[in-house]
C-alpha cells in the first residue's frame, strides 16, 4: 500500500511523464551496485538529521527516527545525512492536526477536500481512499465524487463546479488519469484558483515564476521538496541546484521555486548533452525524471543535498511483490558522496500528502481570513 | 529619438529593474576598453550576418547592412558576426506590412494596438509616439487615451474595459510606469488575456513555462531576442544557454522560452557567487540585467552568441548628449572572443517594437480567424 502512495504524484499521472521525459536512447535502467545486488539495499542505516533542523518544532525521538529508519535505504557505509520524509510528513500532519483543531475552536470551521474520481482504475481508488485517509486524520473534511467511466466533460464540470460554490470545500483535486477521451486542460481549468489545492492551474504557475507575485497554492511535490530542504537546514540562497527533468508538476515547478529562493538554477532534460558534468557543480540535486538510478555517483558534488523525487518500479525476484521500487538516484553510491539524501521510499513520497492537507488547510485560512 | 525607443522594454521601466537586479556591492559601471577609450567603440564594423539566415525571406542588400551598420558598435578586430536588429527589425515590420494588407483585402479586418497613458512623462510620451508611428507604417491602427497623472485605478480600468470590449482593438497596452498612487497588477490584470499584446499577465507567464500548453503572446523583448537567434541560424535545441537576470519582463520569460526550445538553461542573477563561470559554459547568453559592462571577456565562451538586452548610459563628455549607451556585455572585449553578438545600440532594441507588431497582428489574426 505505502508503495502506491508513493508512487502517485500528488493526483498525476506519473508514467506518461516518465515516458516523456526518458532520455533519447538511454536504457530504461542503468547499471547500478544496488541493482546488481538487491538484498544490499535492504541494511537500513539509522537516519542521522542535520543538528539543527531550523523549522522543526520538536526535535524528532530516537524511537521515532528508528522507526522511521525502517523504510529508509542506505548502505552501511554511506556517509550522507537521510532526509527522512516519512519523520518530517508526520510531523507536519501533527502540525497540520493542532491548526485543524485551533481553527475549528475559533471561528467554527473545519476545512475541507473534494476529490473527484472519474472511472474505476485500481491506482487512482488507492490514491483516493488514502488522500481520504490522510484528511480524517488531521481534522480535514473529505467529500468524494465517483463518476462512471463514461461520464462526460460537462458532469466533470458540473461537480467541480458544484465544490467551487460549495463554502464548505476549501480544495478540488481531480484525480489524474481522466479517462481517454476528456481533455485534462478544460477540466482543470474549471477548478476555482482559490481552491485549486494542487497548484496545476497556469494562472498559480505564471505567479510562481514572476518576482513580486506569490501563486495561490504551490504544487505538492515540489512543495515538499523545498520543505524538506528547509526543514533540514539546507542552505539555498547562493547555491547551485541542478534540477533533472522539466514536468509541469514536479521538475519545473520545483526549479521555480528555487530561483525564487534565491539559488542559481539550471535544468537538465531529456536533450542536456552532459547531464552529469553540469549536475557534479550543484549543490542541491532535484531528481524527478523517472529514470532508475540515472544519477550516478560520479555525478554529485561532494556534500551536496540530493532530493529523489523518483519513484521507479525494478524487478526484483526476492520481493514478495516481484518488484521493488528505486528512485532516480544511485542510493547506494550517491550517499556515499552526498552530505544529505532521500531514500526511496521514504523520501518525498510520503511529503506530497502532507502538503496537499498543507494546502488545503491553507486555503481555509485564506478564504476565511483565519491567521 | 533612436536611443529612447531603444531604452524602453516594450512598456517597462526599465530603471527600477536595474536597480532591483544590481548585484549587491558590485560596482555600477565595470571598468572596460570600451569606458577608458570610448571613441574606439565609434570605428563601425560592416555586420556579417550567418551564411544561412534560415527563416529569411529575402537576403538583406548590401546597401541595407551597410546602413544599418551605422548604429553598429564594434572595434576593427572583431571576430564575431553582429546580429544586426535594425536590420531584422525592418525585415520583420516588412513581413507584418505585408500581412497586414492581406488581410484587409480578405476579410476587410485592419488590427488596432490601443496605448493608454497615465501622466506625461517625457521618455513615456515618446515610447508611445514611437508606438503609434511603427503602427502607421505596417498599417496597425492605433488608439491613444492619454489620462491625467492623477486618474483614479478606476478610471484607467474603465478605459481598459472599454477596450476589452472594442471589436476593432486587438491588443491593449499600458504604458508603464504607472503614477506611484496605482497598483500595476489591478491594472495590467485588468488587460483582456485575449488582448495582452505585452505578455505580461501571469496565465500568459504560466502558459509559457508549462510544457503542452502555449501563451497567448509571448513578451515583446524576449521573443525579439528568440527571433534574431532563429533568424541568425543559431541553434538552440541542446545548447548550453546562460540567462543574466531574472526580471518578469525579459530574464525569466527568455529562459522560459530557451528552455522550451530544448536549451539547457541556468539563470544567474544578484545572489550567483560565480556567474563567470557559469556564463562561460553558455553556447547562448542573454544578458538582461541592466549593469553596464557587465559581461566581460573572459566570461565568454569561444564562438558563443550573445544577445544584450542591456541599455545603459554611461558619461561621454565628447557626445553632445553628454552619454552614450552601452549594453550589459563589454562588447569590445566580447566581440573579440564570441561567435556572434548583439550591438547596443542597434541590437535586441529595435525588436521590441517590431515584436509588439507581431503580437498585435498575431491576435487580429486569431480574433478573426484568420490565417
Amino acid at each position: 500500500m505505502a508503495s502506491s502512495i508513493l508512487s502517485d504524484c500528488s493526483s498525476a499521472r506519473l508514467l506518461p511523464l516518465r515516458r516523456a521525459l526518458l532520455p533519447q536512447r538511454a536504457p530504461r535502467i542503468r547499471p547500478c551496485p544496488a541493482l546488481a545486488s538487491p538484498r544490499r539495499l535492504l541494511i537500513a542505516a539509522r537516519p542521522q538529521l542535520f543538528p539543527r533542523p531550523p523549522r522543526m518544532d520538536s526535535v524528532p525521538t530516537a524511537a521515532a527516527a528508528a522507526s522511521s529508519a525502517e523504510s529508509a535505504t542506505a548502505s552501511a557505509d554511506a556517509s550522507a545525512k537521510v532526509i527522512d520524509g516519512k519523520l518530517v510528513a508526520k510531523q507536519v500532519r501533527e502540525e497540520i492536526a493542532v491548526e485543524v483543531t485551533k481553527m475549528k475552536d475559533a471561528i467554527g470551521i473545519v476545512p475541507g477536500l473534494a476529490v473527484i474520481l472519474v472511472g474505476s482504475r485500481k491506482d487512482s481508488q488507492t490514491y483516493v481512499r488514502n488522500k481520504k485517509k490522510a484528511c480524517e486524520a488531521v481534522g480535514i473534511k473529505s467529500y468524494e465524487v465517483n463518476l462512471p467511466e463514461d461520464s462526460s466533460e460537462e458532469e466533470v464540470i458540473k461537480h467541480i463546479s458544484g465544490f467551487n460554490s460549495d463554502p464548505s470545500v476549501h480544495g478540488i483535486l481531480v484525480q489524474l488519469p481522466l479517462p481517454r477521451h476528456m481533455n485534462d486542460e478544460n477540466i482543470l481549468n474549471a477548478v476555482s484558483i482559490e481552491k485549486d489545492v494542487d497548484g496545476f492551474h497556469p494562472l498559480n504557475i505564471g505567479r510562481l515564476a514572476m518576482q513580486g507575485r506569490d501563486p495561490f497554492f504551490v504544487p505538492c511535490t515540489p512543495k515538499g521538496c523545498m520543505e524538506l530542504l528547509h526543514r533540514y537546514g539546507v542552505e539555498i540562497k547562493g547555491k547551485r541546484a541542478v534540477v533533472i527533468g522539466r514536468s509541469n508538476i514536479v521538475g519545473m515547478p520545483a526549479a521555480l521555486l528555487l530561483q525564487k529562493a534565491n539559488a542559481t538554477v539550471s535544468i537538465v532534460h531529456s536533450q542536456t548533452k552532459n547531464p552529469e558534468q553540469i549536475t557534479r557543480q550543484a549543490d542541491i540535486v532535484i531528481a524527478a525524471v523517472g529514470v532508475a538510478n540515472l544519477v550516478r555517483g560520479n555525478w554529485i558534488k561532494p556534500g551536496a543535498a540530493i532530493i529523489d523525487v523518483g519513484i521507479n518500479p525494478v524487478d526484483d525476484p526476492e520481493s514478495p511483490r516481484g518488484y521493488r521500487l528505486v528512485g532516480d538516484v544511485c542510493y547506494e553510491e550517491a550517499s556515499k558522496v552526498a552530505g544529505a539524501i532521500t531514500p526511496v521510499p521514504g523520501g518525498v513520497g510520503p511529503m506530497t500528502i502532507a502538503m496537499l492537507l498543507s494546502n488545503t488547510l491553507e486555503s481555509a485560512k485564506r478564504i476565511h481570513k483565519f491567521k
